[in-house]
């Protein structure tokens, strides 16, 4: 089934490092968890290289096909961190220092050499709002309905929370995941019967193996964003887990 | 630095778990991983629903885009399993048994009851090639330049192997990895430095942090798919990395 836009986001995971595979992307699935629980729904992922047309680009795309976007990566002080740069350019503003920005970090690194790597955290977009990191006092911030967010996963951890009370929540996901003790393919003609007859519920399924112990089995999610009780699909799901010998229970 | 198109490579991870925050995708960096040691450049991923549409679009712009494209989830034998029927449409092919992977399909399941979804595993686009599977004899497939792969991580890896041959092999990418002992920030304007002097070699950083240990760092990974040495740059970097008070190691 289809969202509202206004509970829609998009994710853009900045950095060479999740494309060259030396880096498995955490921020997806901790961002997916917390938008989830708000009832705002993620409907695509990209991630993309430190090249700015391409941030630029995926940017403006996704800006515009959903309600909000998130940026990870790309806000440190190396030469490759070119994210706020390239945010300016998307919305056509200066690039410069964020006063507040500028002075926790003055003040964070006022026993140290305040360098133009350092100083270059402070560098946003002309109208950005600052997003606060209580870890490293260097700021994420954000444009409009993208939210740029730094790649260290610990780091982002502490910031999202930020944006609970920016960020409005839509109607919150009803959900159940479910094991059965059985393989999906024994499951797979009852649960498509039976997502026929409930088109408002996703009804999604998840195999797992263990090669070594040769079992696996199947977690089945059912979800719905718009409908108020899942207890008539969890029953006719529970039956037909029995009538194929297995055993329903909430995982 | 750009990449022949002949030598790139686009990967959709297709599946509701991943957008959820529920799984975590690790079939990207595997892919890659193998794909960088082949000389293949992963340009851009992407994670999109289970929804039809949305895959076909996604296919058709990223073939075009890059040499290769490989999806993963999907092909399983529930009614959510959508990729196979998608790539059907993508290349206007018929959708209908593969008889090589019908028949492994029933050989396996000939003490078990062989169901409209475990038969629906052999089903692939009309000139779709095989890609076989040791471990449950659900196969994958390609058409063209689209490599259709399972989601569970532990099956794709032992499948992808069989591509190694099928793949032709670009120029192998030199790279070395060093730490220093000293915060990204302390580097960046000799880093950027360097970078300005070395257009050929990507030079990138990333910042790790134990907020436990109050202990950071930062890896430097310098990369280059056209040079055929880094002697040249590592002296530098190495001879940059003690003036700052640092101990170059590789790692």
């Amino acid at each position: 089934m289809e969202f509202k836009k206004e509970f829609t986001a998009g994710i853009i995971i900045i950095g060479n490092e999740i494309l060259s595979g030396r880096t498995v992307d955490k921020n997806t699935s901790f961002i997916a968890s917390w938008l989830n629980e708000k009832g705002i729904s993620v409907e695509e992922v990209r991630a993309i290289p430190d090249k700015e047309q391409v941030i630029i680009d995926t940017v403006n795309e996704l800006r515009n096909k959903f309600a909000y976007v998130f940026t990870t990566g790309g806000i440190g002080p190396t030469h490759d961190d070119i994210t706020s740069e390239s945010i300016s350019k998307v919305f056509n503003q200066k690039y410069q220092y964020h006063q507040e920005a500028y002075k926790l970090l003055e003040d964070y690194y006022k026993n140290q050499d305040f360098n133009e790597g350092r100083k270059k955290m402070a560098k946003m977009p002309e109208h950005a709002k600052f997003i606060p990191n209580p870890k490293t006092f260097a700021a994420g911030f954000y444009v409009e309905n993208v939210f740029v967010l730094p790649g260290v996963p610990s780091i982002l951890q502490v910031m999202v929370p930020y944006l609970d009370k920016i960020i409005k929540n839509g109607k919150k996901i009803l959900s159940v995941s479910i094991d059965s003790g059985l393989r999906e393919s024994v499951l797979a003609d009852g649960l498509s019967e039976i997502q026929n007859k409930y088109k408002e519920i996703d009804i999604g399924s998840y195999p797992y193996f263990n090669f070594l112990s040769k079992t696996g089995g199947v977690n089945i999610s059912i979800s719905s964003w718009s409908m108020d009780s899942l207890d008539d699909v969890e029953k006719e799901i529970s039956d037909m887990i029995k009538l194929n010998g297995g055993n329903y229970s909430i995982v």
